[in-house]
């Protein structure tokens, strides 16, 4: 019988599809082939979870539903079908982009404190799922990995992995924690973008 | 006592000769010295199945019986012997690595089923067996995976899991099936190679 | 209760203090930003480890302690602050990296020994945990891995894992095998670098 998807479902098939297709489009500026598009499409959507996955000792999301790769499969077919419109897109991927990097904080810390683990733990494992499929994906297209070097990314989920953690300490209920985490994500990464606040660059030694 | 290998592991033991050999030869285009171009060789031929491992939460293969330890080994040695002679094989070597991609698939394959996963999770199973070391390899040596860009390769995986699913679905016995999904792979890389089939190019966004 | 460390504690503090400033050090002349830089550099110092306990499947140990985020930080902190004298502290920190090497090849090992694994996948978890961190670290900055293409490095790991099975194998109590493994690591690191002592490069394919 098929189910509603719930809301969650909803945006996490959002954020899959927007990491997906920012996976994809790097892939096609290197003329990669299909399958190698789809690859990198995949392991930029479910990189993070998987490693997260793994620390954590339990099944990968993705080897228990195929949501992820029918996902992935669709942003596939829509780069191919409106390659053309993509670039006036631009902002609109960047908000999905943004929903899934919240939503994957959310989902990656939530599930690292439901097993138990301490709150630090869970802000990397946050951190983890939100990123970590980004550098798997600049690793397979042979780049320096684009968290390091520019904007705020990777620390957005930390802040919100951080504000999580506040409000748990504050007695707060799990769903408000989660849902303060998630806005403080989308909102440090938005502004950060918007106003181009950036971290220093460490310096190299003098010669 | 030691005992007659079986066939299955002669194939496997050829496998795992031909992907070290690969690994080997990219490495020394690269002067690795001769540890690196023996963990390259090692990374070729293990990579695969133990990144297939890590997520089917078994303890990898190489971890229970030195022989793919000893077999990169006399491939490394293969390469410092016969190095003058080794672009004579060629064609040795290419039917050696697809008779390797094919066991490797239907290993790969039948663990994941063994261990009760559905057959789309064992077909991707079967895939990461026979193409992830190539890839590791790839990153190893700072190109951008071949896979990606060029050739029908881990296609060939995928057409032969869903050989294997077909024959399953039918209520064909498992041996059966195994050895179908095996020939799939290895006739659909020949013909590919034979006939330059490749996939389409995905294109970039226009400027 | 604040309990004192034990001298192996000390030694591993040392040991990730001084892989972190390795991997800050490469990625602040990559210009990496300064979450890029502690990233990498704690990618350096527990990367090897991490990888070890995803084989072994165990719980990574930086994901039960906090030590090794802490130590990376006040890595971090040190090289912002000292960047000016830090060149002339190579030799201390080559000092400190062969100390972790040592320390690190040795933990790796006894991991697995005391997991139930023969020895010669101890000898390789023992060099997993001394040399992968630095794999890593080279692909995240998106070079070539070091440890392929210069110095004996990993091959130290792998000569002082074989003198721990010696010593194993004479019967001589665990401890003293852990000592005399250590020591061999550095004293094979520290010859290597003072007399040059590298093996042969792999000759490619005359063409």
């Amino acid at each position: 019988m098929f189910e509603m998807p719930s809301f969650v479902q909803i945006l996490d098939f959002i954020g899959t599809f927007a990491f997906a297709i920012s996976g994809i489009r790097l892939a096609s500026a290197k003329s990669f082939d299909w399958f190698g598009a789809y690859v990198v499409g995949l392991a930029t959507a479910i990189g993070g979870g998987t490693i997260r996955d793994l620390l954590l000792d339990v099944t990968p999301a993705w080897m228990q539903d195929p949501m992820y790769l029918l996902c992935t499969a669709s942003a596939m077919l829509f780069v191919i079908l409106f390659r053309q419109i993509l670039i006036h897109l631009n902002n609109t991927f960047f908000l999905f982009d943004t929903i899934g990097l919240a939503l994957f904080t959310v989902v990656g810390a939530t599930k690292s404190i439901d097993l138990g683990y301490s709150f630090w733990v869970a802000i990397i494992m946050g951190s983890i799922t939100g990123a970590a499929g980004g550098v798997l994906r600049d690793v397979f297209i042979n780049e320096i990995p684009l968290i390091f070097r520019k904007e705020i990314y990777a620390m957005a989920c930390v802040i919100g992995g951080i504000a999580y953690w506040l409000c748990s300490l504050m007695g707060m209920e799990a769903y408000l924690a989660q849902i303060i985490c998630g806005v403080t994500v989308f909102v440090v990464r938005i502004i950060a973008v918007k106003y181009e606040v950036t971290l220093p660059i460490l310096k190299g030694e003098p010669e």
